[in-house]
């Protein structure tokens, strides 16, 4: 029997990732992956932090050049290689370097960067940041002096370069033309991220849009924005407009998604025989709602492509359901998310938003953490979570991630045995407590922050505010009173078909709902996250 | 009817978290605690870290002081009150402030230190580490200026004193009974720990007891050590002999275990009507082998405690399963486990081993992370883990803990969603990386380096080391090949019954096993965690 061939497209991360799997599951097969520019194996997300210098020199994030595959893996590596088309009946690719047959072909050509229509062929000082050769443009023109920098698109590309270039002692305006920052976070964490960034010295716009360019030889010098308002950049890096690379796929008569994606099944097939789909050009199920979801993520790449060389040298393997989990760092702010994260729908979803520390709170470097976990009203399963905090992100996005997977309800989040010293975490971490907060709310109404702004007047409303609180951001239709006291308001609260208790985090309100609900009033609830003082410029959104 | 009456026992963290549940609960029950200490709401796991200076004031161990209590949750606080015992018949509490009938106690003394007998009534200065007050006893004479502190007794509280003493600059020996310190903890661990316990200054004697002392005054000048040594300290620290408080609970006819701690049920009652037990003196299931055990953690304490208190006020808990989760600092490293960490037994429990980085390998502060994973042979479900390394350690743990009450298997573990950004994880996170590599080693041989060490001559060895290695630590059986060449040797790795590849890590040698296997090789394995350069002293045990 012949070796079967098999011919990967792409070579970025997920290319030579699919690459040693399918050698891993055939020793004999022959393995040949093209790539177009020269460098394979290089990783998209790493590009910003090589900017920032966190990610010290530029062969770093080639962590496995040609020869370690061509040699460890015997693995045919074609770079500088251009693919014309492939054609899925005659199982051929046609490159620019002839015409290779194939029995099982691995589509990988990840994502790219489509150019806003106004910035028409682009400039001399214009960038995208999808891969090495951007990031020497990039570095050339901040070597001869440019010194501001217009990043176009605020999704997670754009705000990590933002905080890069910042780093870096950069003056740097982020653009976005949409209602807030981060589309795949809420709002108010979106508005969390924008806070952070401004104090972290850069000028964030949201909801504005670059209406006309002025030209000067090869250069933009001057970008007139929607509104009015003009920026003079040096240096323009376009982040908006990542779209999967899959045109090359759709000519040859595969199917993709109306957000250009390609949906793969569990195996990482696609409708196409023969042809496998990895890198973040594939959506594949979410794990919660069972719908396809494109997350452009390096982690999900990692696992499809693991999926796809398998099976493309015919092994087994079975991709698991994505949650979308992401993180992300603006300024001094990091932001995580996973699963689902809207209220209501089909789930019934509702939230509990706990506030408190990384670490022991009293020991030095521990952090202030919110989080808010998203479940199921009727099973109490776990659904989703926004984490946001200065320390520690990370940890609670991925236990709660691992949770969400485990099919955890609220009582088993507060019961989870994490572990405890005081430089790590809290004997009862902010994970548990949120299961905890969850679990003792149940009989409480929970309220939202825009539920608050259009509560009724038969409505009491309890504030527990410290004074100066009080003062700065008065509720003039609240009754103050203190924790304590309420059993001297008993008669009063019973009367009443909607009380809620308010305060600065939502804990000490948390707890005076459940006196007044112990004291017999029946209607008590308590605004949830509390009434934050105001920190910074409010959400545009 | 009249109002129930609660008494707890006990007031360090457990006694007060009950409190404030039952008063949650119940918001009309009299609610009585009792401490013999004048401070209440201390947390005994923050004492060490007071002694470093990272926790900065002794008022910040004291996150809630008894007006915190009295005011907010309306609880009769007596502090400074002696219990002499209970009568769980007449159901009352006889102390030195009068009787007290209860309806329902909460028992909730924690655990004590027993002097070992050769200290006989102990010293000037010599002192426990357990409470405020012994804080104080070792301030006193540090500021007197003692330098050189012995401390007896090499578990979590006797590493983590360590730790901190040498943190602050002093003159630390670490004196252990048995053959390797932490218990809990696997014997290589308990090596690392030692090796970096040594290389942060700390003088770790293991297999060594003091056998005699010479005493001056009121104070012990010198230490004889079994074995001839002899060490003189300026003080003493034991840490050794931590039991569970419970001889007022047997005198009242509770049971307890073997090692003192009482076994509670899932309500965290006790064997004794109307007694319900919280605090590190109880003992509970343990979520994977279902037996009970004594973790002595300050997380499990919180999460009995709000069982106790919640069941105890006539409320409904259900105390979730431990899994004897535990993380601890010793210099440098940071050591962590979850689950079983045990091979074989009654769940045929195998290991896979893997070794990388806490984060992208290439940004600043990437540490290297090692992570070994329990899991069933039969059923590929996680039982366990243990974490080592020098950051991120807290991070891995957790998701470990919370995927294993998942009932995760090694491809669910494989294919978690964790977030990726590259200062904090990798898009193949070491979590995700164990569960890949414990699915691909399936059909290979895992080798362990106990079962290495006793290899037969049938045993085909292949050494994928680096020369310098190889000449560092000689395999004078093996035969060298490199990983490329594997195929070269087809014939006669076919032919061998037992082949195990052997490299620095094990990740070269598992990728050789996954080759041999394809090329034909029935026999193929692979050692697992690689053969380590020796990096310190070897362990005694």
């Amino acid at each position: 029997m012949a070796k079967p061939k098999i011919v990967i497209l792409g070579g970025a991360l997920s290319g030579p990732t699919a690459a040693a799997h399918a050698r891993e599951t055939d020793a004999d097969a022959k393995i040949t992956l093209i790539e177009r520019a020269k460098a394979i194996s290089y990783a998209v997300g790493g590009l910003p932090y090589v900017l920032s210098g966190e990610i010290v020199t530029r062969a770093d994030i080639v962590p496995h050049g040609p020869e370690f595959f061509r040699h460890d893996y015997d693995i045919d590596i074609r770079t500088g290689v251009s693919v014309e088309r492939f054609d899925a009946g005659k199982r051929k690719v046609y490159t620019s370097d002839g015409v290779i047959a194939y029995d099982t072909l691995i589509y990988a050509l990840g994502a790219g960067s489509v150019l806003p229509a106004v910035f028409g062929d682009g400039a001399a000082n214009l960038s995208f940041l999808r891969n090495p050769a951007h990031l020497r443009t990039i570095d050339a023109r901040l070597q001869a002096g440019a010194r501001k920098v217009v990043i176009i698109g605020g999704g997670y590309y754009g705000v990590e370069a933002a905080d890069c270039l910042a780093r870096r002692g950069l003056e740097v305006s982020l653009l976005e033309r949409g209602d807030h920052l981060l589309p795949e976070f809420t709002p108010a964490a979106a508005a969390r991220a924008r806070e952070a960034l401004l104090a972290a010295g850069v000028d964030v716009r949201v909801g504005v849009s670059v209406e006309a360019l002025v030209r000067k030889g090869k250069r933009i010098v001057a970008l007139e924005l929607g509104g009015g308002g003009r920026i003079e950049p040096e240096l323009i890096l376009v982040t908006a407009g990542v779209r999967p690379r899959t045109e090359m796929f759709v000519a040859a008569g595969g199917e993709v998604r109306a957000d250009g994606s390609i949906l793969v099944d569990e195996r990482c097939a696609t409708n196409l025989d023969g042809v496998f789909a990895t890198s973040i050009c594939v959506s594949h199920s979410h794990a919660v709602t069972g719908e396809p979801v494109w997350t452009a993520q390096a982690s999900d790449a990692d696992k499809t492509a693991q999926v796809a060389g398998t099976n493309a040298a015919g092994g087994e393997a079975r991709l698991q359901p994505t949650l979308g989990t992401a993180i992300v760092r603006a300024g001094a702010l990091q932001l995580a998310r996973t699963g689902l994260t809207t209220l209501g729908g089909p789930l019934d979803a509702a939230r509990v938003q706990v506030s408190g520390h990384s670490r022991d709170p009293f020991f030095v470097g521990s952090e202030p953490l919110e989080l808010a976990v998203y479940y199921s009203r009727e099973s109490e399963r776990l659904l989703g979570a926004e984490v946001v905090g200065h320390g520690g992100v990370d940890k609670r996005i991925d236990v709660l991630a691992t949770a969400i997977m485990g099919e955890l309800t609220l009582s088993r989040l507060a019961g989870l045995d994490l572990a405890y010293s005081p430089p790590y975490s809290l004997a009862r971490d902010l994970v548990n407590a949120a299961g905890v907060v969850g679990v003792q709310a149940r009989s409480l109404r929970v309220w939202e922050l825009d539920e608050f702004a259009k509560r009724d007047g038969d409505t009491l409303v309890v504030d527990l505010r410290a004074k100066a609180q009080r003062k700065r951001q008065p509720l003039p239709d609240a009754q103050v009173m203190e924790l304590a006291d309420l059993p001297k308001h008993k008669a009063a609260l019973r009367k009443r078909e909607a009380v809620v208790f308010v305060c600065e985090t939502g804990r000490t309100a948390y707890l005076a709902a459940r006196t007044a609900a112990q004291l017999g009033c029946r209607g008590a609830g308590y605004l949830s996250g509390g009434l934050r003082p105001a920190t910074g410029p409010q959400p545009a959104g």
